[in-house]
This record gives structure tokens, sequence and C-alpha cells, in this order.
């Protein structure tokens, strides 16, 4: 069994304007195939954190309230992840036989309407071999025919929109992939991590796992980063489900530092990526 | 302690015209508030459907393949409900008292983009005192501004489009319901039910309750069904997690019969209400 | 010069509920390349219809107050179609050149939302050589991959949404063509008229026309029917500007029957198409 | 019969990446109640202006394509516009006494969705009293209830997004109060001009015109401008046909500056709006 040490950094900070209730999804999830080795969280003083781990997903949150003024959130890791071999014969599982925890991820979602896209997903994939070559095909179509354009989406775009207007982040790519796979009955989720991009600046990247071969295999359809070396973060129906903060109060961003570093070897560089900018990657709720 | 006995039935017939993988969400909820005196489902011999439970919403939901030709299923069960006492004064919870397991329902979802009408929300129902009597002008509203009428939406209707349209089925109502408590920061979510109407046709029926005083309340923008005699059938984020029947093939349905009977002395009469019909109520997810 | 005699004929048939206004658009055009032997216009006794002609399009239309009760509207006419030869070699005209009087048919409308589709335009058909070749490439790609499926479209359906689903009638089929026409700086526009089908009922069609080598030249995507001999009612930027009727008031169309019949031989049968119904393809707008 | 006198400029500067043709729209119109007493057009040299005048909006166009490198335009007029008194007693036309030539401006437009905002038109407004009355109260409805939020919406912001948002700019508030009008069948159409406003900095702006008393009204739902000095440049039927600048290539605006100055004494201050910033008041088209 391969695996692959990373630290992970991540800094924000906050002008808060009124009092506020902050949620985050930041911290390494518990998660069978990566390991925590240490980590260490460290939010401004005169706030009282609470944690709280889903039991469905494994995502972690970090809820507290906190009044008007700056604040600071830090969050190192040094995790190890296990670097999964992807047979790459996985076949698809018929509806039938998708398990019942499984089954929910094959409904549409707030950014994913795989319901009103099923006649496009079977005229463009329902004549290829169903398995995993099928998903790779959407995550291939993905890639290059959405054009990665940071401030091309919002935190409200949808697939729907993101298919006819041809440009997104990552989390719209991810959100494509997945209405798709959902759209030909595969079930398929969002996943946030931390990963090493090639080129700067840092940030969480958001990918898609599908249901194949009775498992979930990643796919990362901006073909930005090495997904076997992801740090997850969250796992979710959508991107709803796993923002990396989640505010009720008035605001201001002031600093966003994602970091990570590798202790292994560099993996290959992905294939250049022009004009690449994660800095819209995974964009936080926030509700005055 | 006041309950409530109903007697309840569903009656479906399908055509099937390719292999189907079915799952219906029909049967009464297991829930601390109902009692399943008698239960009985039956489904045309030829199929081995298989049962399982959401353990967090006690969702119950029947699965099975089916081949073509045509399918017969049919449930009845006695039920007593608990009717609750509800307190007029019960008061919002602040976000931050929101317990862990229910915050998710203040996310947006497939039918409810609270993300897009927080803005709407603040300025129709923001400066109303906060309680369960801003949730009660929410249903109010909706009853008033939203014209009950079957064959105005479809199975992908979201609550926005039913605020722009001004028209809609029950599943409409209880999604814009929703869809205002949420961007209010309430807690709220989708439940679908066996309840008694006072004209016919039955049908199951669409409510939606939100989280106030601590606990969850019911609430019915149709006004047409009494919502504490309403026997349960499930509990999601939205209609997508709750769908009577969500289908795999290509099928026809030929029958749908659902019928309510009450033991107990009829409720008094709710308001008239012109024109309705309730044969749209909870549309089915079918996926070819 | 080789020409095409059509006979057609249009009974409608409406229960009037309230006064209402009418206006109707369904005889034949005053245009260059066609010629009225001779038409009958009846109205039920009692309005008083007043007929213009938009002197841009050469639409004729005819309005009229009515009082609840029957209403007869019954169109006949004689046409003579000059049948133009298309030079399989004409080329786009470059934005520059286009004329001032034909330039507005490069923007967005209603039902033709160009200005969100360029990316995928250019994704789709950027790379074809400019000329009647990338236009007879759009027709075709709107007729292999949008399934033609009568109810699956509303007189408020989109290009885009159109796009999105894979489904619509012909006038949905002529949005989508005339969108990315638009996309890409042809200019384009929605053409409505009488023409023999195959295959009954016969009914309105919609079509489109693109401006290349310095003309108008009419494409129909759904390849139903032989443009050549279409009898043209109305030339508009999109559906809203040739409805056949557009009525204020509160009506009930008890009859629509469309015929056409053509004088001269019979033009080689189209490629069968399935399921064909033409009964949506021209929806009324309705206003209460 | 009063008078006002005004001095207009404006001036735009282009970096040019790719061959490109523009068409401007940013000339006063030639309209009845405006004389033109001087008036000035500077553009780069090198480029061959063209000019034509649509015959029945009166908008003026210059149309000229321009190589890569810099480009100026500067436009400069003297414009006496004619005060026109408002009845406030004016009636609202019955349909079937809406001229033919204003018929148009019933139907909804890509910008302007009335089709599918009738319900709730009739909703809101429906009771009021029909005449100009009725207008004033959507005008009024739309300066309450939608927030000024410059960088709320985009070039494809329609009035559908606008009322569900409640956020947008000139052009949206001229869009939606367009679509409540034409939703209760009183034709309206969008209007974009020069006029002084109390708080820098200047622009452009966008108002609308309703048809009552057999005659066209100005509206401005955002309060910000006394729209009977508004100098006209263009009116359509939404924004599409009046963009000051429309253009077919790849461009950097590098300067925008609109100038008003006032020759009479300055109009009474409008109330106070908080956070004003004109800059996005009417977004170009531009076409890759």
């Amino acid at each position: 069994m391969k695996t692959h040490l990373s630290t992970v950094e991540t800094v924000l900070e906050y002008e808060i304007l009124s009092p506020t209730h902050f949620c985050f999804n930041i911290e390494a999830a518990h998660w069978p195939t990566q390991k925590i080795r240490s980590e260490r969280l460290a939010i401004s003083s005169g706030v009282a954190p609470h944690s709280f781990e889903d039991p469905r997903s494994g995502n972690r949150f970090i809820r507290f309230d906190a009044a008007p003024g700056p604040l600071l959130v830090n969050y190192q890791a040094e995790v190890e992840v296990e670097t999964v071999e992807i047979d790459p014969a996985l076949t698809e599982t018929p509806v039938g036989q998708v398990p019942d925890a499984v089954f929910r991820y094959l409904l549409p979602t707030r950014y994913c309407e795989s319901d009103v896209m099923g006649s496009a997903a079977q005229k463009m994939f329902g004549q290829l071999p169903p398995g995993i070559g099928r998903v790779r095909a959407i995550e291939e179509w993905v890639r290059n025919e959405i054009t990665y354009k940071p401030g091309s989406s919002t935190s409200t775009t949808t697939a729907q929109e993101v298919f006819v207007q041809r440009a997104g982040v990552c989390r719209d790519f991810a959100h494509l992939g997945i209405t798709f796979c959902r759209a030909l009955n595969i079930p398929a989720r969002l996943v946030v991590g931390y990963v090493w991009f090639d080129e700067p600046p840092q940030d969480f990247h958001a990918v898609f796992e599908a249901w194949v071969g009775g498992r979930w295999v990643l796919f990362d359809p901006t073909g930005m980063a090495p997904v076997d070396r992801l740090v997850r973060i969250g796992t979710g129906r959508d991107a709803k489900d796993v923002a990396f903060s989640t505010m009720f109060g008035s605001v201001r961003m002031t600093r966003k530092e994602v970091s990570v570093l590798e202790h292994d070897p560099r993996p290959p560089k992905p294939e250049p990526h022009a004009q690449v900018d994660h800095r819209d990657a995974e964009p936080a709720i926030q509700t005055a």
C-alpha cells in the first residue's frame, strides 16, 4: 500500500461587522483512506468553538458565535493519504444493486439538476459502454468543453448554467460531472479537499466521486491536480453541504491562504492549463 | 394526550414497458408521534421487494426490480397519530443554538433556493417579530398569494419559479414556505403524508415543518387539510428526498388511488378553496 | 423561375368567457417571393375587425374586440410561392458588412438568449468554415440532438431550456437554430407559415431564416417539411412577434384546423420522424 | 412651453485586441420633444464611421470596423429638452384601443418576461384603479423593494431575476417596471439617456416609458434623476435594443466618462439614496 504525506495549512482572516455565527469545514475528514498524523486549530480568543462530526459523511464542522471585530482561523495538519490504485475495468452498478446508503446520490440537488438533464446526458454519453470509461468520458468532456475562468460563476451557479455558459471554476466542473453521472443513473457526489497545484495560488479544491465497481472513485474534471493525493475535507451531495465556511452575519474576508506542502517527490506536472486562478475555487456561503 | 386514528390506503398500478427499478416511499414512517397499529403491503407476485429505513429520517423505502408487464402496489395501514398542542408563543432559535443535527435544514436544496431569495425574504418578513408568528405569516402569504392550480407546475418546478408564477400544487406551496424560512435562518423541511381532505380526490399531501421553540412544527400553506392528523410518510430536505415513487425505466402509471378514512369525528371543514384538485400533489420521479 | 401553388386554410373556434381583444396573424404575408392569387377571411358576425400590416415585416394582423360567446375565424387562400434555388456556396457576411436593417437580427430576444450561449456556440460550431455549410451544420445538430416531442415545452420555453432538455416542438427547434446563429454573429430570425406535412395533422409550422450570402435563407431544423414551398405568414425576431393569435381575455380554444393542399406533384417524402404530432407547433399567447 | 438646456458629453476609450466591429448608440435621438442645438462626434482617425437612424425609434447608430490598438470616441452636444407637464389623471388605454404601432410594446422581450409574470402582476397591482396612478404604484414598489446595488446584476440579468433577487441597477429597475406594466396590458418600453445626477459619478441612465392617456410617459423607478430633463439617446423594447455600445471582437474599455452640465438652475435634490454608484448603469454588449 502506497501512502503520501502532505502538510496542509489554511489561514483565514475576517473583519466581522455584526454578531455572526460561523460554521467552518476546513479540517481533514475522518476517513478510511487518510490518517491525520497531527493537527492544530487556532481561532482568535474570545469565541467558544464547538466541534461536531457528521456521522454519515465524516465531515468535521466547527461552529461558534463571534462579536464584531477581527477574526483569525488557522488550521494546520500533517495527513497521510493512502494512494488507491484504480482498476481501469471497473463496471457500473445496475440501479437495482446500488446499496441503500448510496441510493441518495442518484438524486438531483441544488447545484446538480440531473432531473432536467437526463435527455442531454443520454444523447451525449448514452451510447458509450457502461463502466468507469464512461465516467472518464464525462470527465474529459467537461475538461475540454468548459473553460476554467475565475469570476464566471457565483456561489449560486448550477450545473445547468455551467452547461449553457461553458465556463466555471472547479466546483462548477465537479457539479457538471456529478449531474451527468446521476442523469445516467451513476451515483455521484462532491468532494473538497487540499491538494497541491502545480501553479500558484493554492486553494481548496473541488472534485467529484462516482460509484463504479462497487466503490467510490475520484475524478477531477479540471485536470489541475493529482486526485490520488487529495487530503479530504468534506464529502457531500453538492457544494452547499461542504462549503469551507457558512456565515450568518455581516462579514468581510480579509485574508485567505491555503498551502499544501508535499513531503514526497513532486507528482508529474499536469498538463498546462491557461490562465488558471483558483481563488474562486470554493466560495463561502454568507447570509447577512 | 389526544390521539387520532386513521385508516389509509394507496393503490398504484403501472404498465411497465422496460425492465425497471422501483423505489417506493408510501409506508407510514416510524416516528415518535405516530403508532402503526397494523399495516399490509401487497406487491404483484414476481418481484423481490427489499425494505430499508433511513436511520436519519425514519423514512421507509421499498425497492425492487420488475420486468415489463403490469404492476400493482397496495398499502394499507391503521395509524394512531398523537395530536400535538402548539404553543402560539414559540420563539425562533438563534442560529448559534440550532442543534448540529438540525443545522443542515438551513441550507438551500434542489427545489428550495433560499440562497437566492434572502433579500426577498428579508424585505417581506424581516420586520416581523421573530417566532412562530413569523412562520404563520409566511404560511398565510403563500396561501393568499399563490394560486392552487393542478397542472401549473411539474416535478422539476422550484420555489423560485413558484414565487414568480404565483401558482402551484401542495408541494410547491410547501417548497416556497421552506425557502422563505431558510432564507430567514429558520430551519425548515418537507413532510409528506396521508391526510383527510374535505373534498375529493384524496391524494398524498405535502406540507412543511419549521424549527421553532426548539422543536419541529407542521405548517400547511394550502390550508386544505388538518395537519395535526397527518399520517407521516416521509421527512426530507425537499421533494426529491420523499417522492412516493422513484422509477428507473419506462413506465406508465395506470391507476393511483389514495384514501384516508378517519375513525374519529370529522375535523371542522377547512375554509373552502376554489377548484381544488390534488391529483398532481406529489409527483413521482421517473428516469427512463 | 419555378413556382409552387398551395391552397391553405385555417379554421379556429373559440369559446370566449370574458370580453376579449384578439390579434390574429394567420394571413399569408405580403412578401416578394409569394403571390396571393385569392384569399377570403371570415369572422363570426358581431365584431369589427381591423387590419394592419407591419411595414417592416410585411406581417398582416387582424385585431378586434369580442364579447363572450362563440367565435369562428376562417381564412382561406391560394398562394403561389416562388421556389428559390439555394447556392450551396453562400458565404457569411462579416458583421461590419451586415446591412443596418439586418443588424437587429444579431441581438438576443425573449426566446433566443444568444447572449448567454456565445461560448457554447463557439465550442460547437466555431471551428467550422464560415458559410451556409455552418448553418446547415447547426440545422443538422438541432435535428439530431433535439427530440421532437409535443407537450415537452410551453409558450414560454426558451432556446436555452431546449438546449438543456433536448426536447421541443418546431418553434423550439427554430429558436435554438436562431440562437446558435446569432451567437456566431450570423443574423437569424423566425418564420412561420403554412406548409404541407407528409403526415397528419397539419398545423402552422415554424422555421428559421439566416442571413448568408447577402440574403435570407430558410432552414427547417425539424426536417419535417419542404421549406421552399412554405407559404409565409410572419417574420419576426422570435415567436412572440408572430404568434398566430394573441388574446387578452379569458378564452378557450375549441377547434383548430389547418390544412394545406398542394396543386403540384407531391414533394419527395422527407425522412420519417418518429411520433410526430404538430399540434403544439405554434402556441398562442393568451393573457387573462 | 418650458424647455431645459443641457450640455452632455461622453468620453469612451478602448484598447482593441482583435479586429472589431463597433456599433455605438450615444448620440441624442432625433425626437419631437428635444432639439439638438449643436453636437460634435470625434472618433480616432483610421476608421470610417457610418451612421444610420432607425426609422421606427429615432435611435442613431454609428458603426465601424477598427483594427487593434487604442480607440477614442467623444461625443458632445447641447440639447434643449421640452419639459412636458404630466396630467396626474391620465387613464389606461383598453388593449383594443392601443394603436397598432404601440401594440408590440405589450409583448415580452429578452429582459422583460411579462409572459411569466402575469399572475404576480395581477396579484400585486390588479386591484388598483387603472390609470397613471397604477404605473406610479409600480414605480414606487420597484423603488422600495429593489435595492440599488452596482455589481448585483450583469448584462444578461432579466426582470424575473431582479424580482427574485431584489437587487439591481437602473436598467434592472426599468426592466422590472416594464415587465409589470406589460403583464397588466399597459404598453411599456425602455428609454436611455443623459441626465444630471445629484451625486457623482455621472453615467448613462435607463428609465422606462408607459403608454397612458394615449401618450408615452416617462418613469424612473430609481428615483435618482429628474426624468423630465432626460436627454434621450434611445428608445427600445428593452436594453438589448439601446446598448450604448455593441462590440464584435476582443476589446477592453479603459475609460468611460459621462458628464451632464445643466444650464438652468439645478433641479431640487432628489431624496438621498445610499451607496449609489452608476458605473454599471448601462452595460455594453460585447461578443468576442
